[in-house]
């Protein structure tokens, strides 16, 4: 990748903001507690499991362009890690993906069983727009409904589910690039935009500010996607924590697939310097996030 | 029942209801288009089924308590609907209550496919959220964080989704009273409550109102639940458009098992005296609100 990106202290920087959300997250998740302390137990296996948390990062860093309180933004950042652990959850489950292997552990249908694994994922999608509604998250309520809001479009039937609903769809058949392109801005994308805005709106920032942000997000996420995908199909279950390959047997539509994998990574190179492009007007205050632009297409796991 | 709940013009009143919420939900739900049209039409289909809309016609009539707009009212409504019908849809999945038929129509999933259904019922869940959250449910945006953050409560892992893993866990095993009270609290009171409450919410109204709305819903919730035991023992397929016996058949624990038919109806018919005696207060303008306690103790489907 572009040495220009790189920065020797991104996975300091990185190690410390994933401290940060684990510690939000294991504040605001329920207790085990009572006859249904299941419940909480399978909310906590699924989300409390040392994800990167590259969503939470981008919370924490676009918040901290505004001056945002680390501990407004945290709680941001959980809440949409929240809303990535349901999303696995329910994406592994057998009527979907059926994947018995998230992170290198048993997934959650796994670990507890499948009427649990739904459960599970549906309180961590209701805890999330709690915890984004609660005083604590920011002293404006349009601050909040904003969030609410904004969370809610990149998750919903126009956002990640509507995306999932096509990888469903489009298992075994021929989709080609731009349709690919569509799917996974929809799947991975819009989430990973929603995080990198939400700083601007817990900053109350300028619209343009807010919208660049948003640009950034849009082109880290369809980075991020390829290499993935790359990672999927040269990556080992141990690098990845993952079933390897388990994409291309699916028949699963990627752009790796589509393009080959040299052009893909040529893409996922070409996305990762126009989204820290975005950011010149951000000065020296951005430099984690450009650095995280040549890490998502660098990593190999 | 107590005859001095019956009023002759509830059926008309909730016929009126049903027929805003149908209109607001139509609105307010995603249109099939694009590749991912299937999601929208199972969104559709789980809530455009004509249900008596018991949840939204609480808030369209305790919302004209404090003179909120119609318009206003409609939307809380609808997405207490949406809500509702999200966990219909995965309480009927083959790993939950495994159920064929849903208000005499195949369940969500029996007319698409599990995929389909379990992202349907989350799509749901999240428009619900992102349509408290929008500008246009009420002008002040403290009010909207409060309606998203009381609905999450009541449908979280300390409400709903609590209520329904306890329900999980027990079949088979003996619950007492008490703990049956708790789970039914959960599963169907917490979101009953909230709808009678969320008027209260829209209309900015006192706290002591707005509590006794709650205590309404509460009681009315635990009538409810009652009542709908007494017709899963009592009722065939046709009249309730659900598996008869379904319940009894699966262990479920009821209060109906537990004390019987008759003190289970004593019970049911107690607290929904106790539900209209919570709006003495509010006099004549609560006239439906009161029959419709009457109404969810006598009915037969």
């Amino acid at each position: 990748m572009d040495v220009t990106l790189a920065d020797s202290s991104l996975p300091d920087a990185l190690a410390r903001a994933a401290g940060v959300v684990e510690g939000a997250l294991d504040t605001l998740l329920p207790r085990p507690e009572g006859p249904e302390a299941r419940l909480a137990e399978a909310m906590r296996y699924a989300t409390l499991n040392g994800g990167k948390r590259l969503r939470g990062f981008l919370a924490l860093e676009t918040a901290s362009l505004f001056g945002v309180s680390q501990t407004c933004a945290a709680r941001v950042a959980a809440a949409i890690e929240m809303l990535h652990a349901y999303s696995l959850v329910h994406d592994d489950l057998p009527a979907m993906d059926d994947d018995d292997l998230r992170r290198g552990k048993p997934s959650c249908h796994r670990a507890f069983d499948e009427a649990t694994a739904i459960l599970a994922g549906d309180a961590l999608q209701t805890r999330a727009f709690e915890v984004l509604a609660e005083a604590d998250t920011h002293s404006d309520p349009l601050a909040r409904c904003e969030l609410v809001a904004g969370l809610a479009a990149a998750a919903g039937a126009r956002g990640m589910v509507g995306g999932q609903m096509i990888d469903m769809l489009a298992e075994g058949q021929r989709l080609d690039a731009p349709e690919v392109t569509r799917l996974q801005a929809l799947k991975t994308g819009r989430l990973i935009q929603f995080s990198a805005e939400s700083g601007a709106l817990l900053g109350r920032a300028q619209a343009p500010q807010r919208h660049l942000l948003a640009a950034y997000g849009r082109d880290l996420g369809a980075a991020f996607q390829i290499a993935d995908d790359l990672l999927d199909t040269e990556g080992t279950t141990e690098e990845t924590g993952k079933t390897a390959g388990k994409d291309a047997a699916a028949g699963k539509a990627t752009l790796v697939a589509i393009l080959g994998p040299e052009r893909a990574r040529a893409q996922a190179e070409l996305l990762a310097r126009q989204a820290a492009g975005h950011l010149d007007g951000f000065g020296e205050q951005a430099r984690m996030l450009r650095a995280l632009a040549g890490f998502v297409v660098s990593r190999r796991s």
